[in-house]
């Protein structure tokens, strides 16, 4: 394993008139940004404003589909037809990119949002239907994953390089999953405490639960949250840190490229 | 001047559980195909149909954006911002021609809907700014625009290939502006008059007003109506009888690519 | 038990540009109609017009609520929290009441669409949600449900007056359910064995299976289709034939304020 | 005249995930809310609520509908006919009135928001349209309006009770409309002399442009901003000096009432 990691976060997830995150100054520490695409977050206006950041950032940037929900921010389960979702899925994709082209960019990654991702997760088939969207877009596209989800495996399948995912504020379940929030260890509060959770779980390219189990698995990618008092924080300091013990610290595409 | 023209038509205008327009039938005459976007009509599900049936037809696309006003079918009149507009045309433009790809097609054209057409084709700023965007996406698209408007001007000054349409069954005002439809005359109805209307202005080459006046311009393309009881035959009508008088019936991208 | 019965259709499905239905029609021959309140279907200038046809076909109308949902038409599965979910639905109830008065008219009912319905019938703890919310927004109201579903029990302990409804064209399984649409025989065709059908289970006052099994309960609608081709033939026919055979037709609120 | 006046902010003007504004502790001042309806900003549960908190702090409440328009937060000008306006205003009102009555409050007036209510202030074919539709709804409702703009004297001819607003922040033309944004002297900053506007305005009930001149009318209220940093401290000084100063404030409602 070569000592590189990435940092990747979900921007572009204002709207009109509403503002949501830290871009610009998580800009300054994450390698990749999962750009909001319309559907749960993001306007074209708000896109082509993330995508200049980005570049000016030296950022590589993916797409960050969603079920088609504003309100509720993606983060309702809902049931499209797979060939619904599918076209959905494309769609949002195709209108990303197809901005970033403009700015002289191309998306590297696909990443999916909220429900759809959370779903996805634990959801063979519907996993599939959100890889052979990207793999009909490109399939020289990263599908960036939480690490060890169905939706790693269907990238696989499909043929796509998958990158897999952990989070820097999340506790993990003996099977992988994510602690949920309703319980009182769902999340790693503080920079310090993520930095440690990151650094173990690198250091044994594993996910490591609550109860200490081990889940090998090929770590690829940090998520860290572009919202909240903390987030700036806690990215600057994963990335000042792991830096410092030798990781080197790159965006999805370069990944990619260099194999 | 080759004796080519091309017929144009406005499909996959409907929307989710909503059907307008009878894109099977008009798609056997019509020789380009202006698609709805998602933003006054087409969800992803009705693009990606749409895209196949004109892909079997043998028929060019192109994408048909407008304000994003689904409510309003565009036709409600909007003040964007210019940079807002902009961005609003590029997501459309890029999510139609991103699913034509995942189809094995490319957009050829852009013609803009409703509302943003009117006001663009008498307002030369926001005739700029349409052509900007579709210069932006790509500058081989084809604008396909209303013969002697402010939008044929702004996409040759944006150096794009402009295709000046006439329509079949509007009347023409001196000013090479469209009868409006609050007066008696505005509309040609029959499938005869119509041929008879088109073939005088393309034997000119020129707008023919009500009142007789000659405006030469050259004219690349001829809309027809996709809905309403009278469009199929009028489109099959045009089609038969133009090539029947030696005219060739040509996609749009083919007269570009012949230049 | 009196010799009366109800005919309701789903009417103001329309939306913007877009026709749905044969409205006109088939308000010559239903006494209730559910109206879209703009989450599904219908928009503003939908809705008032639909309760214009209403009154002046003196016909009593309700809310037809949905999940906000326009691209699905409200057939799409979605999970909402119960505190959404009953704002959702006081929110649309609220716009229908308030412009029904506009016009000199009330609601009398409420009637839950699409997936909403159909999941909240199997459901009691939606079901609840649903019956909140229309007692919240006014007691009086009645709740119009699919004979035998979690909304009749959920609609009678929130205090509500429940009408239940079976469906003219709609086969039934041992347990009342509906047999589902991709069973051959889901469906009942043909004005005359939509008769028989209704006729059957008006005359035992219970759903009578495909197997045959009687399901006893008291019937006090009949939900008829407001679009599709036999629509508005099978209305007309039930209408008549019913009439003829000495049911007495009311609106929903008449067989309230009767008791 | 008697020495009493009215506060009034535009809240509830979230969305979804999304916050905006600082409505608890705006409400701590303020008489009045002005209620986003859910066409700019504002869900069923934010209204919902928003609504609450207006209870709560013994605020009285209103409706603020507006084109529908969330991606423009209402701001971006549009041309709706009368009648499609006078419909989306009514469900508007309509279904914040009915949340409103949930949980036992009743709306007391409505004032138009954004490019609506500009549009509307110097067009009374508009203004017309805007107190046709608040009368339609309930002739009881007051109008909340600019003061000296077409909204007032449209309000009064529609027979409604008008209340004219001035702005805490806004400095004033000639004419008695705002001095535009663009202009470096458009805004009252500062706490303290926003308090020295309004009171030489309320002094001598006349609006006072920024050349010295006066134009007499009645002001019933003074609208301060719910958004900003500056919004909660103006709008507390207003308050706590115009009480200190003998001005008694009140809601919009009792005003009427006390009539």
């Amino acid at each position: 394993m070569s000592k590189t990691i990435n940092l990747n976060a979900d921007l572009g997830e204002s709207f009109g008139a509403w503002t949501m995150g830290s871009d610009r100054e998580i800009l300054q520490s994450v390698n990749s940004a999962n750009v909001a695409c319309g559907f749960h977050a993001g306007d074209p206006l708000v896109m082509r404003s993330t995508l200049r950041l980005a570049k000016a950032a030296g950022v590589s940037v993916g797409a960050h589909p969603s079920f088609p929900d504003l309100q509720g921010f993606g983060r309702r389960r809902m049931q499209l037809d797979p060939a619904e979702l599918e076209a959905v899925l494309i769609y949002q994709i195709a209108a990303l990119d197809g901005m970033a082209r403009t700015e002289g960019l191309r998306i590297g990654h696909v990443k999916a949002h909220g429900a759809l991702s959370n779903m996805a997760c634990a959801d063979l088939g519907l996993a599939r239907t959100v890889a052979r969207a990207v793999a009909a877009y490109d399939r020289g596209l990263i599908l960036l994953a939480p690490a060890l989800s169905c939706l790693c495996s269907a990238g696989r399948e499909a043929g796509l390089a998958v990158v897999e995912e952990i989070f820097a504020d999340r506790a993990y379940l003996d099977d992988g999953q994510l602690v949920p929030r309703s319980r009182p260890d769902a999340m790693i509060h503080g920079a310090e405490r993520s930095l440690a959770h990151v650094e173990a779980m690198l250091a044994e390219q594993a996910i490591i639960s609550v109860s200490g189990k081990r889940l090998p698995t090929a770590i690829g990618s940090i998520c860290v949250h572009g919202d909240g008092p903390e987030a700036v924080a806690t990215a600057a300091h994963l990335r000042v840190e792991l830096e410092r013990k030798g990781w080197r610290l790159e965006p999805l595409s370069a990944r990619i490229s260099s194999k």
